[in-house]
């Protein structure tokens, strides 16, 4: 339950995660939180299933906690990333980073964001009233028309 | 306890606050936490005394939700400034936004705080090791030896 980057089937706990950040030497904590939207170019969403291959996505969250340190000065990171079945507005995704000052916190939340969706291996699979998809990359421009990949398959990449 | 835009002495339920701005039409909910930082250029900071107009303040917050309804595409802003006194790591402020997509909710959360600096009647006072200073106005660039300006003089500005 510590651990500052985790992926979850249980409903996330945004409170908790924030507090892992929140520090006598930071002033701001950015916290972006991605929710499951009903509608999407006027295509109803009834529910999203997301799967991830765990140990790795773990994994590739820490990697982009060291990168914002790498990055940000005096930076502090959590992520958590929900599996399973969600429904509309659940909260999916929440990052949440601690900076001495405002500006930082904000830039290193959006490139947080932006590294999930490019290296951390989470599949969601659209569920809409006329059929269903599972979308990934997660940059959302390949369509897996049956499955995802094997864990096998992400190995070799 | 359902305002939208509110001053309060109590500590701020950051969840709740998340909560009012959470819909199926959002995918994105960013959130910016201002708390209270112990060191500031090397001084000590011990704690913190916040002090509003809380009408005025009020008004002036709900005038920023107007502002980024009227630049961001079907937001939703929810913001609480804490005022009284505060300790190191408590949170003096929370703003939410949530957009249907991810970057306006970043513009949006950004835009918020730095307008709450520049047109909300909000003090801080410094309580430092070696002294004390109110601290304003909101951008940090006036400070007042003695006291803050009377709620008089603000109307007629």
């Amino acid at each position: 339950m510590d651990k500052k980057f985790r992926i979850t089937e249980q409903p996330i706990n945004i409170d908790a995660c924030i507090k892992k950040v929140v520090r006598a030497e930071a002033g701001a904590v950015n916290t972006f939180i991605g929710t499951v939207r009903e509608f999407t170019k006027g295509k109803r969403t009834l529910y999203l299933e997301y799967q991830a291959y765990t140990a790795m996505a773990e994994k590739k969250l820490s990697q982009i906690g060291d990168e914002i340190n790498e990055r940000w000065n005096n930076a502090e990171t959590a992520i958590v990333h929900r599996v399973g079945h969600l429904d509309i507005s659940d909260v999916a995704v929440v990052i949440a980073v601690s900076t001495p000052h405002r500006n930082d916190s904000f830039e290193a939340s959006r490139y947080a964001i932006e590294r999930i969706k490019e290296i951390v291996p989470i599949w969601k699979k659209e569920h809409w009233e006329d059929g269903t998809k599972w979308i990934g990359d997660q940059k959302e421009n390949t369509s897996y028309e049956k499955d995802i990949p094997s864990e096998e398959d992400m190995n070799n990449d």
